[in-house]
C-alpha cells in the first residue's frame, strides 16, 4: 500500500477502504507517512468529503492510536458533555457536578481556548491551585471519590489526533465536518464513557456560523457515536451572543458559582438543566428529559451539585474557600465601562468579537504558546432585547494592562447593536439532533 | 503574509494574487515554505483550478525562480517544440536537425522517458559518446556553428519547478492542467526562445487520454505562452497507437534516420513536416504552413537535414558515423515475434501497454532512479488498419535480458485488437490550438 495511491484515490472520490485508512492512521501514529502526503490527503478529503464507512473507519483508527480509559469498575454509567466552543460558554463547571450529585460519573476531559473561544481547562486553573493534570491513576481516585473529575488531554489518549490537528492547522484542513468529526470522536470514545451529549453551538460566536453546517457536523458525530455503541444526542444551541454575562476565566467560574447558588442569568441556567437533563436521561437516571431537567433543578436547589463542585475543586487540590467566597479568585485591577450612544435596545451583540476583546485583553489565546490572564475579562451588563438609555453602562471591562484597553473597547463599542425595537427572541435550543430514540 | 491564508483562500475558491503567487514560489525556491504546505496548496489547486491571471503570474513566478538563456546575439529567430509525450514519439530528432537546416535556430532542452513514455534525452544518449549535459556556454558554441542543439534540463532554469514537481510526483498532485502548463510553460520561456510550437498528444498513450482535456491543456499553454510575449500554437495529434514503428531509445533513432534519409513510415514523417512547418511559419522563415511543410520536405530530400544531424551530433561528442552506419548503434542480442492469432485486420493496439512492455525490457524507467537498457524495444511490423493473416507477425521483441521477455511479449499480445474489418482512420492532427493569427 502506497500513501500517494490513496491519496488519488480520495481525490478522485473513491471510497477508501477501512484497511487504507488504517493504513494512513498508523503511518501519523508512527511517524511513516510524511507531512506533505498527509496534507495533500487533508485536503482531497475537505475537497471530497467522506462516506459514513469512512469516517467511521478514520474515528476507529484514530481511536486505537493510543490507549482507552475503563471505567468499567466504577458503579454506575459515566457521562460526559462536549461543546464545540463559544463565548462564555461554561456549562461544564455546572453541570459536571450537578450530573456527578444526581449519581451518574462524569470523567470529563477538556481543552484549552484558542482565539475567541475560551476553554475549560483555563476557567479551571482560576481557582488558586486547581490541577488538570492529573494522571490517570489519580483521576480515577477522584472519580471514586465523587463521582466527577475535570483534567486536560491525556498524551496516550489519540495521539493520531494530536499530529494531524497540528498539521490541519497550518494547511488550511481545519474546517472539513468530517474531519472535526474524528478529531472530537476519537477522543471522546477514548474516555470510557457510555454516553455522551454534544452542545454543537451555531452563530456569530461559533466555529460553525451557519446552523446548517452545525447541524450537518451534529449529525456526522451523533452517528459516528452511535455506529460506535454509544449513546449520543447533539443539541444545536444559539451562540448569536455570549452565552450568560461574564466572559473571562476567573469571571465564568465566578458566574457558574452565582449558578450552582441558585442565582446568575437566566440563560445560562437553562442551557445548563437542557445539557445535565439529557445527560441524565442517556446515563439512564431519569425517564424523560423533563423529569431530567427536574432532577437538575433540584441538585442545586439542594445545594448537592454546589458541595460535589466544592469536593471536585478539594480533591484537584484547589481553593474550595472560592466556592462560598468568589472574592478569593483573581480579579483584574481595573475597571472601565462601555456606555451606550443612545436610548433604544440592543438588537445585536457581535458574539465573536466579545470573544476577540476578551482574548485582546489578555484573557484568551492568540498563539498556542501565549499564557492566559485569569482575572481579566468582559462583563455584559445588557444583552440582546434589553431596553438601553443613552449612557448607560452596556458592559464593563476587567483589565489588568492599560494598553490592552483602548483596542478592546472600541470592539466593544463596535459590537453592540442598538436599535429603535427590541428584537423577537431566538430559542436558546434551536434542535436536538439524535433524540428519536428518546421520545 | 502567510502560506496558511493562502492555502485557505485558494480551498475557497477565491483568486490569488501575483504578490501570493510570488510569495508562494519564492518560498518554494529558497525553502521557506515547508512541504506540507505546498502540498496543500497543490491539491486545493487541483480541486478549484486557476484564473488566466494566476495561471500566468504562476508561470512567471516560476520562470523567475532561476535563470533565462538569452541567445538574442544569434542572428535569426529561435524556435523549440515541446511534446507532452507519448510512444515512439521521436519526432524531435527529425525536425531540430530539418529546422536548423532551414535557417532557424533550435535550443532545445529535454526531458527523459518515465513510466510508459519515451524521453529525446534517453534517445540521444544510445548514440554512443552523445553528451546531452552540455553547459550553457558549450550550448552557446553549438548554437553558433549548427543552428541546433539538444541537451538536458539545467539547474539554472526554473528551480522552483523541480522542487515542486518532485512535490506534485508524491502527493497526487501532478494531473492538474494549470500545474502541468505552469510546468512546461516556465521551462520553454526560459529558453530564450520567440516561438514554440506544442504537441499534445491525445489518445490510449498519452496522459491526456481525452481529447478534451487535451485541448483543454493547449487552450491554457497556448494563451499563457502568448500573454507571456511569444508566438506559440499547439497541435492536438494522435497518440492511439504508437507513432512511427519503432518503439525503444536506439530503435527511435534509427528510425528518425530512416527519416532523415527519405524513407520511414508515412504517419511519422507527416507529423515532422506538420510540426517543422509550423515551427518554420511561426519563426518567420516561410509566410504558410504549407510552405513550410514543403521546405520542410526540401530540407529532408536535399540531404540538409541528415548533414545538419550528423554535425550535432559530432558538436556534442557523439559518434556521426552511426548516421551513415545505423548498425554503429547499440543492438539487442535477441529478438523475438508476436504472431497474429487469426486472419483480419488490426484494429487497434493498446498504446500505453505497448510503452509498458517496452519499458519492461529495460527500455525506459519506472523510477527516476531506474537505468535504460538502449538497445531493447519493440518494432511493429503491423500498425492499425493492416491486413494480417494467422501467424504472420505483428511486432517484433528486441531484447537483452530471457527473464524480462515473457511478460513483454503477453502485454503485446493483449495489445493487438483483431477484427473482420479495417477501422476508419484517424486523422493524425486532430486539431490545431492558436492557428487563428496564422491563416
Amino acid at each position: 500500500m502506497r500513501a500517494v495511491d490513496i491519496i488519488r484515490k480520495k481525490r478522485d472520490a473513491a471510497e477508501l477502504s477501512r484497511q487504507e485508512i488504517e493504513f494512513l492512521i498508523e503511518g501519523v501514529t508512527h511517524d511513516r507517512i510524511p507531512d506533505y502526503q498527509l496534507a495533500a490527503w487533508l485536503m482531497a478529503v475537505v475537497w471530497r468529503g467522506m462516506t459514513s464507512a469512512e469516517l467511521a473507519a478514520l474515528t476507529a483508527a484514530m481511536l486505537h492510536s493510543g490507549s482507552t480509559l475503563d471505567w468499567s469498575r466504577l458503579p454506575a454509567p459515566k457521562v460526559d458533555k462536549h461543546s464545540t466552543g463559544g463565548v462564555g460558554d461554561k456549562t461544564s463547571l455546572v453541570i459536571a457536578p450537578v450530573v456527578a450529585a444526581a449519581g451518574l460519573y462524569v470523567p470529563m476531559i477538556s481543552g484549552r481556548g484558542l482565539g475567541h473561544t475560551g476553554g475549560t481547562l483555563d476557567k479551571l486553573e482560576s481557582i488558586p491551585g486547581f490541577n488538570v493534570n492529573l494522571k490517570i491513576d489519580q483521576f480515577g481516585r477522584v472519580l471514586e471519590k465523587i463521582r466527577c473529575g475535570l483534567i486536560g488531554q491525556t498524551p496516550e489518549i489519540a495521539p493520531a489526533d494530536k499530529r494531524l490537528y497540528a498539521l490541519r492547522d497550518v494547511t488550511a484542513t481545519v474546517e472539513s465536518p468530517y474531519l472535526i468529526c474524528a478529531s472530537i470522536m476519537s477522543k471522546k470514545m477514548a474516555e470510557g464513557i457510555d454516553a455522551l451529549v454534544l452542545d454543537v453551538k451555531t452563530g456569530d460566536g461559533a466555529f460553525m456560523k451557519k446552523q446548517s453546517d452545525a447541524e450537518y457536523l451534529a449529525k456526522l458525530m451523533v452517528e459516528t457515536g452511535t455506529r460506535m455503541g454509544k449513546k449520543v444526542v447533539a443539541l444545536i444551541t444559539d451562540m448569536e451572543q455570549p452565552l450568560g454575562r461574564k466572559v473571562g476565566n476567573a469571571l465564568e467560574v465566578e458566574e457558574c458559582i452565582e449558578i450552582l447558588n441558585g442565582k446568575g442569568p437566566e440563560d445560562l441556567r437553562d442551557l445548563c438543566h437542557e445539557l445535565s437533563g439529557w445527560m441524565l436521561l442517556l446515563g439512564g437516571r431519569v425517564k424523560s428529559v423533563a423529569e431530567g431537567k427536574q432532577l437538575s433543578a433540584e441538585m442545586i436547589a439542594s445545594g448537592h451539585a454546589r458541595d460535589t463542585f466544592r469536593e471536585i475543586i478539594r480533591l484537584q487540590g484547589g481553593d474550595a474557600g472560592v466556592v462560598d467566597d468568589p472574592s478569593r479568585l483573581p480579579r483584574a485591577l481595573h475597571q472601565a465601562r462601555v456606555n451606550a450612544p443612545r436610548d433604544g435596545f440592543v438588537t445585536g451583540i457581535h458574539c465573536e468579537q466579545v470573544g476577540v476583546a476578551s482574548m485582546m485583553l489578555g484573557g484568551g489565546r492568540e498563539k498556542k504558546e501565549d499564557a492566559v490572564d485569569p482575572a481579566v475579562g468582559v462583563v455584559l451588563e445588557k444583552k440582546v432585547g434589553a431596553a438601553v438609555k443613552a449612557g448607560e453602562t452596556l458592559c464593563t471591562v476587567h483589565y489588568n494592562l492599560d494598553a490592552r484597553l483602548v483596542h478592546s473597547v472600541e470592539l466593544l463599542e463596535k459590537s453592540y447593536e442598538i436599535g429603535p425595537q427590541a428584537p423577537p427572541a431566538i430559542p436558546l435550543v434551536r434542535k436536538v439532533i439524535g433524540a428519536e430514540g428518546y421520545k
